[in-house]
C-alpha cells in the first residue's frame, strides 16, 4: 500500500453514492507535505518523459500541479472552468459535462500558452468520469501539443474515465485506484499496482 | 524595486480600464519559481507571528498560499466559491460581491476545519476593491478565530480594498501595491514600501 493510499484509509471519509470525502487533506483543507509527495510520485512514474507545461483545472488541481511542477521544473497553465472577463479573446475552448456537478462547463486556456512543441503533462487531483479530463486533452490537441501523461492522484476505478483514457492509449498514472468502497463499514479496496 | 515588481514591470500588461494582466506568470500560467520566493517572502514579512492555518480562495490563490505553506508548515484551507454538492452541510458562508465578474457570490468553508484556536493567515494572489478578502475576514471571524495577518501578492493601491482593511486594523503585507498604471504608455508605478 502506498502513501497516499494509507491517507485515504486513515483520513478518507466513505460517503453513500461512492463518494469518497478527502477534504481535509487534499482537495478542501490540502496537507502540503502530501502534496509535494504526490509531486515527486508523478516525477518518479514519469521518468525520462520529455515535460515542457503542466496542465491542470482549477481548483483543487492547482495545488497538485504547482508541488509536481517544482519537480519537472516547467510552468504550470490551469485551465479555467467558465469564462472570465479577465482572459484575452484569443482561447482555446472544450465544453464538458460534469457528473458532480450536473451540469456544463467551459474548460479554457489561452492559446498563447500552449504551443505546438509543448509536451504536456496532466495531472488533476481526481478522475470519476473524465469529463474534465477530456476536456484538458482536447484542449491540448486543439493547440497540436502533445500529451506526454496524465497523472492522477486518486481515480475511481469502477467509473469510466480511466478506462476510457488507457483505451484511447494516452499514459495515464494514478497514484491510488480505488476500485470499491462501502460506505456503512466505511472500506476502501484499491487496486494492486 | 523587489523581485515581484520587476517581474510585473517585465511580464505584466497594462490594458485600458486599470486592468494589469500577470496571466503569463500568476494567474493562469504560473511560474513555480516566482511562486516559491512570493511564498517565502511572506514568511519573512510575518516573522515571528504565530500562525496555524492558511486560508485563500479558489482558485489562483491556492498555488501562492501552498507556496507559503511549505515556510510556515501549516496547512492550507481554500475557500469555494459556489455551493459544491460535495461539501459537508455545516458550512460557514460569506456572500461577497464580485466588482471583476459583476456577480455575487458565495464564500464557503467547512466548519470543521476552521477552529477558535486558529492563527489564520489570509493569502491571496490580487487586492483591489477587496470583496473576496472580506469574505476570508468575515469567515475567520465567523469561526472565532483570529486573523493573525493577510499577505497579497499584488495590491492595486488606488482602489479601496487595501485601505479598507488597514483602516480596520489588520495587519495587511502586498508584495507589490500598484499605485497607477497607464495602458497607452505601458507604464506602472509601485508605491515604495
Amino acid at each position: 500500500m502506498n502513501f497516499l493510499e494509507e491517507r485515504i484509509l486513515k483520513d478518507g471519509i466513505v460517503k453513500e453514492g461512492n463518494v469518497l470525502k478527502v477534504d481535509s487533506f487534499l482537495n478542501h483543507q490540502m496537507d502540503v507535505e502530501l502534496l509535494d509527495r504526490i509531486g515527486e510520485e508523478f516525477y518518479r512514474r514519469f521518468e525520462g518523459v520529455r515535460v515542457t507545461k503542466i496542465l491542470t483545472i482549477e481548483a483543487s488541481g492547482i495545488a497538485i500541479a504547482c508541488a509536481a511542477a517544482k519537480y519537472f521544473q516547467v510552468p504550470v497553465l490551469f485551465a479555467k472552468k467558465s469564462k472570465s472577463v479577465n482572459i484575452e479573446g484569443d482561447m482555446y475552448v472544450a465544453e464538458v459535462e460534469s457528473f458532480t456537478h450536473k451540469c456544463k462547463n467551459q474548460v479554457i486556456v489561452s492559446r498563447k500558452f500552449l504551443l505546438p512543441e509543448d509536451q504536456v503533462l496532466i495531472i488533476d487531483d481526481f478522475l470519476a468520469n473524465g469529463c474534465a479530463l477530456q476536456g484538458l486533452v482536447s484542449i491540448t490537441e486543439m493547440a497540436g501539443a502533445t500529451v506526454a501523461g496524465i497523472g492522477i492522484a486518486i481515480e475511481k476505478g469502477f467509473q469510466i474515465g480511466g478506462r476510457v483514457i488507457r483505451n484511447l492509449g494516452y499514459p495515464l498514472e494514478s497514484i491510488a485506484i480505488v476500485d470499491g468502497m462501502d460506505a456503512k463499514s466505511g472500506t476502501v479496496t484499491f487496486r494492486a499496482q
